[in-house]
Parts: C-alpha cells; structure tokens; sequence
C-alpha cells in the first residue's frame, strides 16, 4: 500500500476541512488519518491528511498543482506534499557517548524507522567500531577550539553529497553555528538531557543534582539559533531520590533520551510534527 | 458559545468526512472539533464533531432529521446529537468510603464539571453529612441480604423521578443485577481499585499485596452484566514497594482512582466515550 | 502503639549506626524504621530512627538528656525528638482558589493526616463556606497593597495564640517577607504549580503554554526567602499536548498540585523529611 | 575501593540491627548502605549491608565464619556474602526477537552492567550476527518438538561448563522444563510482556488489545516452576489509546520491556533483590 500524506497550513476559515475532503473524495482517496488542529493565538489552521495511492485519480506529479489550483489558493494555503515512496535520508551527528547512537542503530535495524542513514558523524574516534559494525560509514571531523567554521564547511559538504534530509543529533557535544543551523530550519533534531526549559545548557545532570530535583528529564526539539530554545517535541521524566549520585542520574536519565529521541525520529519521520511558531503541533 | 456535538457511527466507506464535513459547511457551522476513527477489526467506522449553534443556518428541532435525510440515510449510520444547553443529570451511588465522593463533589462545587447531581443514593448513612455540606439530597436505601430486588426498584424509582441521565459508582460496594444494569447501557460508570483485567472482583489491594506487583492502578468502565468486565475508559497506575502495607496500597490506590474516574466523568460528559464492542474509542 | 522518632544530623564518622542502634536495643526499644543517608558533598550523615515507646526503659523526658549524654556529644549530632503522643498544629493559607483546600480538608476529614488544623486563613472571603462547612475556623486578613507588614503581624499573632507548628500555602497568592519566612525555617510548605525550576513566579502555567512544553508539573517545596528556590520536597507531572489550552493546562495541573502537596505534607508529618542545604532528605 | 555486601535473613528479634552494625564497626568496616525489613505476614527480617573492604580487620576468608559464630548463630540468619572482586556470569536466552537484546548488549558494552556475558543461546540462528558483533560467542540450540528434554541437557552443559551465576531469558520464547527451573532458584530472570498478573502466557499484546486496556506494560520476574507467576522484580507500564493498532503496542511495549529488564538485572547484580515467598524485597 502507497500512502501519500499532505501538511496544510492557513488562515482558519470555514469550509477548508469540507474542501480538502472532498477534494480527496472526487479523486477516490481513501483517507487513511486526518486530523486538525486550530491554534488559538494565531488563529493558524493545521491539517495532516494522509491517504491511499492506489486508488486515487490523480498521478502523483498531478497531485499537488491540482490541489493548489482547486483550494490552496483559495484559501491561501502552504502545503507539502509526501509520497512514501522513497526513504529520507537521516544523518547522525554523535561525540563519545554511546546510548543513543545504540539505540537509534538498533531500531533502524530492526526495521522500527523508515528512514536511510547515509554516514554517521562525529567530532571524535570513539564510537567508530560501533557504526562500522552496523554496516554504516562513519565520518570523524574533529572540531577544533576557534575553527568550527572548517568543520562545519566539511559537515556541510557531506550533507550536501548525501542529499541529507534531516539531521539528527544524538547526544552531539558541539553548538551548530547560526548559519549552519538556518540551513536546515526545523530539521535538526537534538536531545537535550533536561526537562525543558530547566537547565538549559552544559551539564544539566549536574544542575539538577545541586538544584535538589525529585524528577529529571529529557527533551527532543528542533535546533534553533538559541540555545535549547527550539520547538519541543517530545519530552518524559523518570524519578530520583537523594541518595542518587549525579552518576546515577545520568544513567537513569539515558534511558528517558533513548525513548524521547525514538519519539520524536519517529514521530518526524511520519510528517507527524507541524512547527507553529516556536511550539509543535503533533498529530500521533 | 452554544455547542452542538453529534455522533456518528456506520460501516467504513470512502466519503464519509466529505459528505458530513459538507453538510456542516453548507449549513455555516463551524467546526469546534471533528475526530474520526476507524476500527479495523469490525471495519467500523466513528465519528464526533462539535460545531457552533450560533450561526448553523438550520433550528435545532430540523437538524436531525435533515442529516438523516441527506446522508445518514445513505451511509446506513447511526447517530445522536447533543446540544450543550442543558445540563445532563448524574446520580451517585455511594457505600462507606468518601475518597471518590468528596473529590467528584468538590470538582462539581469548583465548576469543573457541567453536570446535575439531582441526588446521592447510598446503601449507608455513613456519608451522609458530606453530602448535605454540599447541598445536595442524600438518600439512604439500604440492601438486605437477599432483598437487593426490592432495593433496586427503589433506586430505579428515584433514578426516573429525576430523569437521570447516568449513574456514577463512586465506590458503591455492591453488585448492581443483571436487569437493573440492562436499563442503562454504557450509562453506568464503575471505578474499579485495579488496573484491570488484573484484581478482578473483591478486595484488589490485598490481593495486589499477595501477589507482590510493583505496580497498583484503577480502572473506570461502563458497567456491563459479566463484573468488572465492561468497557475501560480510563486507567492509571501508581509505584509500590515492599515496605508498603496494604493500608498504604488503598492510600496510594485512592489517588489514583480519584483521578481516574474524574477523567472518566469529564470524558463521558464532553461525549468523547464511544463504546465499541467491549473497547472505547475515546477523542480525547 | 506509642512511637518514637528520632532525627539525627552529623559529620559522618565510623560506628554512628552501631551506636544508635545499641543505644535503642540497650533500653528495650523496638526499631519499627531505620533510615541512614551520607550527603558525598558534604560528608554529613543524616538518620531517622521510629521505635516503640511501650516498652522504652527510659521515660520520655529522659530520653533525649541519655542519648546526648551517651552518644549525641560524642559524635557532634544535632538531633530532635518526636513522641507521636500530640498532633503537631498545621494552619492553611489559601486565596480564592479551592481545589488544594478541599483537598487537604477532606483528607483530613477522612483520617489520612494526623494534624491538627486551628484554622484556615485568607486574603478573600470567597472560600469560606467551605471550610466552615468542615467545622473549622476561618480567619479573613486581607492584605491592602503597601500594607503586607499589617496584615503579616495580624497572621503571626494568628499563629503564635494557636501555636501553631507549621503552615502550608495551599495555593496562596501573596509572597511572604523575609522576616515572616525567618520565623518557620523548613516549617512553610508551598505548592508551587510548575515543575521547578522551570516557570519560577506567577502564572507558570501561561508561561508553559507559551514554551510550548509536553509535560506539565508541580513542586512542593519549604519556603526561603528567595521566591520558589527553597528545598524541593515533592515533584510531579502530566502529559499535555499541543490542543489543550491555558484552562486545560490549568486543570490538568491541578490535579497534579493537589497529590504532590498531599504528599508533602504526609512526610513532613511522618518526620521523614530532612532538609540538608537547600535539599532535601526524603527518607520514604 | 572493594565492596562487600552481606544478605541477612532470620525471624525478626529486637537487637539484630544493633548487633550486625556493631559487627561491622569492630572491624573497622566502613558502612556504604544498609537497609533492613521486616516482612509483616512471616515476621522475617531482612537485611542488606555493604561496606568497604580496605579498611575492615578481617580477612575475606574470615568473614563468614566469624560472623556466623558471634552473631549468626545465635539469630538463626542465613547469610550469603558478596565480594566484588570478580564479576558474576550472565547467560542470555534469546530466540528471534532482537529489542532485548541489543538493549542488554549495548548496556554492556558500555560498561553500565558489572557482568561477563560468556555466551548467548538461542533456539533459532536469527540473532547471531548482533551477537558476534559483539564479540560474544552465539550457541544455536534448536528445540524440536517432544525435543526439550535433549536441548535443556545441551543447555545445562553449557552452562555448568562456564560457571553461569545467572540466566537472563531476553525474550526466549520457549518454557523450560520444571526440572531446569529448580537447577536455578530465582537466578533466571524472565521479561514478560504484559503487567502481570494480567495477560499469563503467550501473545499478551493482542490480549490486551483485545480487553481494550489503556495502559500496557511489562514484568521482570524470577522463574519459578508456574508460568509467569513467579516473584515479580520490576514492572512499568506505558499509556496506549484507541488506535494504536497491535504492532503499535508491540513496539511501545518494547521500550516499556527493555527499561524494565535492564533495571531488574541490575538490582540483581548489585544484590539488592531478596526472594520472600513469591515476592520480592528490593532495596533500591
């Protein structure tokens, strides 16, 4: 079964979930999941709409000027259009830390994420035979103190080379430059190892531990050019107590990144996250 | 705002979101909420949409029976519509314990819940003050061993006195009859001291101790003939250690229930509960 | 059963267990709970120790001189003595928002917490109903803007007549000044309606709105003179996502405010908290 | 610094605390932990005390002689004791699915467990080239029907060959005999996917997709000669809804799996689980 999924972004208005319904109906789409959502503030309209190719009318290349002709215009829409024929291609950036490279490997091995991983990057040696043994290359661009611009350029490259859709940063210990970051707005998804807007920034196990907190937590968002201020995806907790050593508090909060990362790759890969604002919008 | 919600349920077929997303914009209402789901077991398929009275070109007395005319008809569906102008009228019955009592009545006082609680009924006096501190009728109708015929056609009485819409069991401890239950169908909402299917029947926390889970939860279902056995509306669980008692397990477990059955409330009145089969489909 | 808790605070040093436990066994008392914890930054070593009084070979009052006499000066301990002979006095501070007031009153009401409660205190009128519904003393002390120093001096003449043993501000909108904090080090309790320290201040729950967090959560914590930064005694949270508006999140919320206030209060009534710097020890 | 740890048991009697602690103290150990409980149904009191080596005045060897003769004896305690000066060997049963085990190798690999892995068995051939990648040796021992008898005999080989401590069933798909099971008194550790003791035996996905449950979740438990109903180590479940299909829950299930295997093998290791009866008392 080919699924085709269109993102619909516009003024709210009466009438827009009855066109694109119909719109669908005329062309004999089966519609698989729809779902919509107004933000209040905005007054934006959100709509996912995801449905059978089998059956529709309409060839695929047809598809999205027909759409644009019948209603996007109309009511002044911005869409995207996917058709999941082909896999993205996701890159891994990583530095020494092993968990989350793992853990999205092992997934992306046991066929959880749809997706490609064309090389997996890092700014240090360390976790190389890890992604050769997976059959992955692996890239190492160390980033040396005053020259990120020369590592970024390389990254730069590579990404380009590889027709990289969307990056992901799994525990990566280096801040992306501005200009590195407006490449790829809302497509860089880093696990931050804090709830949140708590603890912002290095070490944030070590703050939470001086800060004396009951629970910890994880947070995936997209990489803006502040500092863990993008929009959140996906975040969870798990409980400490005080007899928890800051490195018990890593360890346990390893486990909430692994499963927020998951989330939230997944949750990108299925065009489930609409950006909104500095906010998500998550059709699951 | 006034808020109309209707209810649709037919076999799946392709252009049921067109033709009922159509009929709504034709009539200029504006959708609040429109959620749809379709079962895949029984290919059944489910809807809910809420829209504005204020500016629907049709009266309220005209709605139905022009949906069923133009579409309900055709796709062979089943439907109930609600308008948001009158309060529904809910009854609790109530045993010894006040945990639930005092949280649903205090969540009603606090104007969290759109509801009327035309009285409570309770096989004991027990509670009695509680339930006059906050002004409501309290009716004490005992069941004698052997005699829960006669007691049940008092309560059923009461129940059509006060046209009551649905019943909460807000720890009432004893078995409602086959017959008494066949008269409000998915209309009597249980809360159950287990996560079930786990605990089934008496005493869950002393047997949740016994079996040394590590885990203890609730459950709030609509009450069927077979016991404990209906439809789960909501469920949540809490940690136990083995320091625990079985006190501390029953102070533990009435937070969670508590939390559990308001869920269950608020969810039933927004009528976002959609019984299938013995599951629900809950748009939450 | 009449019990006995001792709370024991030091410099960590070999053969405190040995010695506290020999102190109890030598005088024939029971240990029911034990609790040790060694704080790594700073090398003190805190202890709860609970035992039966019957059949304690020393009368009360000589408890406390005996233990000093034989161990507490030789080890430096600072150490308190609880006999669970009194309850211990806890006044409610409240504004005009009920759903923590109800439920620490019907808590109370229903045995869960053993305190005594001499009054409930206000700056607003609107909640008294309720708590004279619960037979318990309402005391309305508004306080005029400029005008907190008269209305703190009427408070703390409140508490000094009834002598009171702690406060807790079950959703009390007002700062309290440096010098009426000074007064009950660790003996005020807040719950503070976000998952600090993220949204420290007013109207977190707007400001979690605006982050556009997943989960949402509360903190009880003893209060210092530095607004929302005293040691943390209890934390939790809930899922919320990107549909539900300020007054859901406010409602979500709340149900999480009132199980984490609950709590704190439980242990502070338990004599299980120790606050060591500006954390806590939570011996549960 | 080397560790050792004593597991005390006996029938609960006033002085034990006193006289283990002083135990420890006149041989200049330096106390880490100590825990105790007392099981109120048998009235057995439990015991787990760690202190460091370096400094205690006896020598390894010494230790639990001397013990049994001061205190043991006249207590009635079963004692083990624990030096960790070696790490205990793990076997890991596996058959096709890899989440598990991926989850217990990386954890591993990057030294969060204190364990040697001298082999991975499995019943079918799927897994072997995760675990040659890991540098393990994979034993092939296919179970053919009316056949156990012959494999569990090839198994046990194996195991006595390595000196295996423990047995880790990482999602092993096949029963073992009542004869293998009592060859391992609470030293296999099994993970059952549902929140026992909800949805015994195979397939507990689709039972609960077929109750309609709202949480789903997953059970590490010592292996006793009844399926699935031996002492629960650790639970934790994960929220699901109406249309998460049945894969959907497997793969939510997995992550709910993997957290809770992880944890009960290191409560394992660090012998902080005690068997009582058909429970378990876990001083984490």
């Amino acid at each position: 079964m080919k699924k085709a999924i269109m993102i619909i972004q516009c003024q709210d208005q009466r009438g827009i979930v009855a066109a694109v319904s119909d719109f669908l109906f005329a062309h004999y789409g089966n519609i698989l999941e729809i779902d919509q959502h107004v933000d209040q503030e905005s007054g934006m309209f959100f709509m996912r709409a995801a449905w059978e190719l089998e059956t529709f009318s309409l060839p695929e290349e047809h598809i999205l000027p027909t759409f644009e002709l019948a209603i996007g215009k109309k009511f002044g829409m911005k869409h995207q259009l996917y058709i999941e024929n082909k896999k993205p291609k996701m890159a891994l950036f990583v530095s020494k830390q092993s968990h989350c490279l793992f853990d999205v490997l092992s997934r992306h091995y046991s066929g959880q994420f749809q997706v490609e991983i064309p090389f997996v990057l890092s700014n240090h040696e360390t976790l190389r035979p890890i992604v050769e043994a997976f059959g992955i290359p692996f890239h190492h661009i160390p980033v040396l103190s005053g020259e990120k611009e020369v590592a970024e350029a390389e990254q730069l490259a590579l990404l380009a080379e590889h027709q990289v859709d969307f990056i992901v940063l799994a525990r990566y210990m280096q801040v992306l430059s501005e200009d590195f970051v407006s490449r790829y707005p809302n497509k860089i998804i880093n696990i931050h190892h804090s709830f949140l807007p708590a603890f912002v920034g290095a070490k944030p196990y070590h703050a939470a531990y001086e800060r004396g907190v009951k629970i910890i937590g994880a947070t995936a968002h997209y990489v803006t050019a502040v500092l863990d201020a993008g929009p959140i995806i996906e975040q969870d907790v798990a409980r400490v107590r005080h007899h928890n050593t800051i490195s018990d508090l890593v360890q346990i909060g390893q486990d909430v990144e692994k499963v927020v990362l998951s989330k939230a790759i997944k949750y990108h890969l299925e065009r489930k996250v609409l950006p909104v604002g500095n906010k998500t919008v998550i059709f699951y």
